[in-house]
């Protein structure tokens, strides 16, 4: 029994060290035929119908030549964290309609290998809970999933803040940002961000009640931080990078830390930025974490879900998702991430 | 009853913020004379005749216009960690002839204030027991004092080292890397240096028994790491910062630490350098820490000389020392530790 469907996807066609990708030539949509039907699995493996793929600036990185990761390769579909139901099954911990939360392919159904299976085995009853719950599936893409664990362990794990310090968020509208800000908030920290349009401050302001916020693209960051942290910053959660962090660095307090965490700036730029105000570390006891976040959901994941839900449930967590529809979109929407047009 | 001698000393007379400093113009030797009498004193206060002053890059730094050390001002003696003997005391706790170290004038004689005769307190029983027990007193200000225990607590605090990892120490016949290789060969480490010239690499490679170092105004930094860390670096103790740090950047492992403990390449100069390559650090997950030690007594310095103290004696650590006899000699000594005349 099987049924000949669509399985149109993008795929990843040519390596780019430095400039934006390009439509059809570095990845490429393309309309495929497949057939769903268990044949098509081998021992332990699921087939997946993909719901939700949450694309990241991080791929870019992994389209250069010296990427790091052995599953973005060229001439292979497009990669992406994403959330899926499964249809055919021939591993034993997982049957038709169990929600599965995993590495996806840029692709209408993906078939999962047994060791990305047994991966997603930690989220299954996570997922499970939280849609008996009530709690939007997607969520787990973003709020408590990469980003928002990113936002949390990055300021509770690493910062370690204490009440009343001054957090400055860059990309603070971002998937990360917006929820480092709310944690933030409730921690008892003054909170400012930057991002690149008004509408995106207004929403910091006036939805998320950041005490300040300011658009970095019409006000000079070195002004506006002297006047929005005239007391100096303890932490700086930083998503961008680059010339941000350099101006950043020259307003930190005595013994803050720097959480690094993303240098979007950095991603696509032929020429790299030189920071030049390195020596504060020294001078200020200056801590500089960078993180990948896969290296902790094992130790702090549970605690995570457990504090994120109780605040989303009391209101006290807001969180929006910029949601593009059909596959055939995926590549623009990506391109998107960098050009600011995005909401989150 | 007073004496009067000759209390010849070094006077900060003008903030350079970029460059060089200049004899005569920026500091400036002095000869004046002095009456040794109780009569200087104030309540609490003491006398001290100078015995050694440890010149330290670092004071670069204070001479800027916006420096951080309320006691390093225009007009007044230099400062510098010292150590001397105790010639009149007004203070219960010190008598004639007891051994002091703490902040000392560039002078031959200095009066310390109480609260500076309280901090002294803190080494007064460790320099006792030092002596007592044939320990040489200057190692106090080098092996066994603040480069000595910047290096293990940089090392062993902060980094974390795990036997056979790779630690590359930038300035590694310096104060602090002689100290930082030594204690990471007694742990188990490959250890690999750079110095600026082919004395130093010498006494690294034969004398402390690193098991590699090269002369970086003689090879290629990029080139040296690639051949003497073919398996990357682990812990990049950063002497330097600057262009090596960039460099190092590149050869760094998986979770590797930075300990960033001065940025001499950075204190003179009129441009910043740019360090370009700070992606790494999320990529890789990347710790830099930046230390100044004085926070880490209270915790530390005990567990310290427990260890450092028995492997001196068996052996197991070397300290070379530089030593510049005289005040008058003291400008130009400083200006020396930048142009890599000193050995340390």
């Amino acid at each position: 029994m099987s049924t000949e469907v669509s399985n149109n996807g993008v795929i990843f066609t040519k390596t780019i060290d430095s400039g934006l990708p390009e439509i059809d030539k570095h990845f490429k949509y393309i309309e495929r035929k497949f057939k769903i039907s268990p044949d098509v699995l081998e021992k332990d493996e699921i087939l997946i119908r993909n719901v939700y793929l949450s694309l990241d600036p991080h791929f870019r990185n992994l389209m250069k030549s010296a990427h790091m990761v052995e599953t973005y390769t060229v001439g292979n579909v497009m990669k992406a964290g994403g959330i899926g139901v499964v249809v055919h099954s021939k591993n034993d911990q997982w049957k038709e309609g169990d929600v599965f939360l995993g590495d996806l392919g840029w692709e209408e159904y993906s078939k999962i290998s047994p060791d990305e299976v047994k991966n997603g085995l930690f989220f299954k009853q996570y997922l499970k809970d939280a849609l008996n719950d009530g709690i939007k599936c997607s969520y787990f893409l973003g709020l408590l999933g990469m980003p928002g664990f990113t936002a949390y362990v990055g300021l509770l794990v690493f910062a370690k803040p204490k009440k009343n310090e001054t957090i400055f968020i860059s990309a603070a509208a971002g998937a990360v940002g917006q929820v480092v800000g709310q944690i933030a908030k409730i921690k008892g920290l003054r909170v400012i961000g930057s991002a690149g349009d008004d509408n995106k401050v207004d929403y910091l302001l006036n939805e998320l009640k950041f005490d300040d916020a300011f658009n970095y693209k019409k006000i000079n960051t070195d002004q506006a931080l002297k006047e929005t942290c005239p007391n100096g910053i303890d932490i700086y959660f930083d998503n961008v990078g680059g010339e941000t962090l350099d101006i950043a660095l020259t307003h930190l307090n005595l013994k803050a830390r720097v959480i690094a965490c993303g240098m979007i700036s950095q991603f696509n730029s032929t020429s790299k930025y030189g920071v030049k105000n390195l020596n504060v570390l020294v001078e200020k006891r200056i801590t500089i974490y960078g993180m990948l976040i896969f290296d902790h959901y094992e130790e702090h994941y549970d605690s995570f879900l457990k504090e994120m839900v109780p605040w989303l449930k009391d209101g006290k967590l807001k969180y929006k998702e910029h949601h593009v529809n059909g596959i055939e979109n995926a590549p623009q929407a990506f391109l998107d991430l960098f050009n600011g047009k995005h909401f989150v």
